[in-house]
């Protein structure tokens, strides 16, 4: 195995606790007040919709569009009226997502014996926006963008492989996510189970492992580079 | 100014030095005696014309297939018989070159106060592995090969700049040589030239800065850091 993919958004950051945390000092200066955890799982639950679209042959979009398009539609669902602002502070607020307390030295302790890069649905500029505010280090920031796509289509993990000159089989896809991995282990890549029982809210029970042949499950990054020898 | 893009070969990288001293071991190996740094020269001139061909509309290809190409014209115009592996190891060590002495460090400046992304006719393979072995950090890594072209093709910045969402008044290209520097000032770009005198070698007149409004010349990367005061 030469190169690890990274997925990023659950399986590197915190996307629901820092955008929960986002929503809810925004709305206080708009003197709004709502369940912004709830609002935050709404907004989330809702990209996978969004995404489906783009791959069932609509025009490919970047995420920063999605998210705006699928934010409006849960406030108004919600009839929370928070302005125009502060939802693209919302939107923006992809690029300001912590990452889990294992992540940053999990990254630099597996680039050691790796080839790492991400491959998330995120677009080249929030994802680099992200990894810089996260300060995480990988070696290449590849997105679904570069395919025209969305995760889990085949095309963009090829995308990613042909970009990094990788056979599947000399790869691993890591991620907090089944589908994600079964979409990569059809391909050949090495599934990587992430357990992050948080993302969804601490009392949400947590994703379990896909049932993949091969499949390494494991508590966070630096168990991994353990498991790795890193 | 918010995004500083870098050429790699020559205004990061010391390609000549690194390959010479590659070149000279690989062939001792091989029991086999040339001037070798005037090999490397010759390969290096050879790599404009190859990319030409590509500019001009034949498909793209890269740079591995390029180089190695190149480097048997250059061989066999110097009736040096290098074995077919020891080319090999020529052609992959465009991967192994060493950076300029103020590079990582100012590179790292650079990076605290602008999104940094490499901007090279290597592709993203060549690259990646390039930066890892060099201990160069960048925010993105970007390539011509995601415009499916080669610099000084107006497409590769255009590719750039819409990859990290960026206006051509919000970039700079940082770059050693003229044609790189002159193509991105004509879209808008701020062109920042880097002097490398050592680039061809001792003893070889320094490349000259264009003539370019709003041009920066600097003496490197820890000049220009002091100059962006980052």
């Amino acid at each position: 195995m030469r190169v690890l993919l990274f997925d990023v958004f659950g399986t590197l950051v915190d996307w629901r606790g820092s955008l929960t945390e986002l929503a809810e000092a925004t709305a206080a200066r708009a003197g709004l007040e709502a369940d912004w955890a709830a609002v935050v799982d709404d907004w989330r639950r809702a990209y996978q919709p969004a995404m489906d679209r783009v791959r069932q042959g609509a025009p490919w979009r970047d995420l920063d569009s999605l998210q705006r398009e699928t934010l409006n539609d849960v406030l108004a669902q919600r009839n929370i009226g928070l302005p125009a602002a502060d939802r693209e502070a919302l939107v923006r607020g992809w690029r300001l997502l912590r990452p889990w307390p294992d992540s940053r030295d999990g990254l630099d302790r597996l680039r050691r014996r790796y080839v790492t890069a991400t491959l998330s649905n995120g677009h080249l500029a929030l994802l680099t926006d992200l990894l810089k505010f996260a300060d995480l280090r990988v070696d290449a920031v590849l997105s679904a963008q570069l395919a025209g796509g969305y995760k889990p289509d085949a095309k963009v993990y090829l995308t990613a492989l042909r970009l990094l000159d990788c056979q599947p089989g000399d790869a691993a896809m890591v991620a907090a996510h089944a589908p994600d991995l079964r979409a990569a282990a059809a391909l050949g890549l090495r599934p990587i189970f992430v357990r992050r029982p948080l993302e969804w809210g601490p009392g949400v029970p947590p994703a379990e492992p896909p049932a993949l042949a091969g499949l390494l499950a494991t508590d966070g990054l630096d168990f991994l580079a353990d498991a790795l020898d890193c």
